[in-house]
């Protein structure tokens, strides 16, 4: 699974030279490639900005013209993998470097496939710059990165229209976001709200089905879609969604899951859901087709 | 989401507390715990041991039978947390210690909870020991422990009876693996094969259709569903299926992603796959009830 096919990056070839290179070293070869020494991240950058590494992220950063981007570290392979030909035709400066020197900055257990930038972070809308979209993403202080960077991948490949978490209690955008979200982060609205029942009262009001997920909820989740528009909420692993969360969204909805262990990773709960709703959504769609074509 | 009611840790009332001492802190208190200074990983057990940590983790360790603990390290909190009112009771050795002395065995990055355990890794088993079970993973060299943390714990939680992965190219058991799986890992078979393709034709002749995730898979994924018995076969984040396992599984489908991003983190596709998969074979089992009723 998980192949990308989008972006075309030849990962697969380059795999297999790494492969042939640790192969032929292994044969009494020259090294052809050395362990880089580990290192911890170095200090965080100045001036607000935010740092994102890796192919993807990178690559997603530099197509999107909302994203503001003051520098940019690359190996020379990484520059062939993203297809740059002419960095200086950049919009931003380009310093080609080691990967070591971004390990110095990242620490060496940042996967960055040899390539960072440091930009502006997204500026969050407001509640009311919502769009027409039938699909929505609640977070309920869900503050894990790593989480919230995978719940970010799952709704813009399930086509949802934005992520909505409170302004406290968020993570903030990162490197670990951000590489979490394999470029995602470029694709969504992000939406920030002060008071999250608030919130889903004005999703309410819009026509969203606002559906809690619950491994108590008293519903299963198929059975608590409604109308056209649907909005799910999750809460943090572990602590859930709060009790105000809990009073009002429209349904609180559980995964039916039989075995010994009866909770998800917030993400793989999300991912689930998503796709639950994503289907929910276009089937609507298709019988407003056969409805208008009937009529 | 991912509130887990089944061991009723008391992680709710836990947080809260450490919610008030920071408040209490913060007005002019005194400081009622301190930050534990940051350290890597210390040296790796002996004698092929395996540490894992965690409260979810540890408590499935314990009441699994098949697990052979060496020792355990815990605060006293922790074992409050467990309900191990009689540390002496319990057929290992039980060492009470501060929270730090774990951070030097696991590094502090790694969220143990206060609870650590030494233990012999399971034993793996045969692919002839599966079971009747109509729902099985099969890894295809994905190797990312998180990643197969996660796929166990959606595994376990949608009631599929063995993951099955190849003994090369697999991740050992460690204690990354088993907090990701969050406690998944005492609750499911676990069976190494030597050859993948020769176990997905033995899989196939015992009734299984074997499904691969592909994201340029030719069918959708829940028209590839038939029979009785479905075996979901995923492969490594960014390199997918390898060659010789496409062309040996029933049928490569896709999961359809409307969004920019067209693939899944891999343990987000393999909830999404479970979770349609255990509503098929559900439904098969419900068909066949009211068959049996009607006859």
């Amino acid at each position: 699974m998980a192949r990308d096919t989008k972006d075309g990056t030849p990962k697969d070839s380059h795999y297999a030279r790494l492969r042939r290179q640790h192969r032929d070293e292994k044969r009494g070869g020259a090294p052809a490639f050395r362990p880089r020494p580990k290192v911890g991240p170095g200090e965080a950058p100045a001036d607000g900005l935010v740092r994102l590494y890796g192919l993807h992220t990178v690559r997603a950063a530099i197509d999107n013209p909302r994203r503001r981007i003051a520098r940019m570290l690359a190996t020379r392979n990484a520059l062939e993998r993203l297809e740059i030909a002419d960095p200086a035709a950049l919009p931003f400066p380009v310093e080609i470097i080691e990967p070591k020197a971004i390990d110095a900055i990242t620490g060496s257990e940042a996967v960055h496939q040899g390539v960072l930038v440091e930009a502006r972070p997204l500026v969050p809308k407001r509640l009311d710059a919502l769009g027409a979209t039938p699909l929505v993403v609640v977070l309920d202080q869900v503050t894990d990165p790593h989480n919230v960077g995978a719940v970010l991948r799952s709704a813009v490949a399930f086509g949802a229209g934005a992520l909505i978490t409170t302004q406290r209690h968020s993570p903030a955008e990162s490197g670990v976001l951000a590489k979490a979200a394999s470029g995602a982060l470029e694709h969504i609205d992000l939406i920030e709200v002060r008071n999250l029942a608030e919130a889903l009262q004005t999703l309410a009001a819009s026509g969203f089905q606002t559906v809690g997920l619950d491994s108590d909820g008293p519903a299963e989740l198929e059975t608590t879609f409604a109308g056209d528009r649907i909005a799910l909420v999750f809460g943090a692993e572990g602590k859930g969604l709060r009790q105000k969360t809990r009073e009002t969204v429209s349904a609180l909805a559980r995964l039916d899951m039989p075995g010994a262990i009866r909770s998800l990773n917030v993400s793989n709960a999300a991912a689930v859901a998503l796709y639950a709703a994503r289907r929910f959504v276009d089937g609507n769609r298709a019988l407003a087709r056969q409805g208008n074509t009937a009529s």
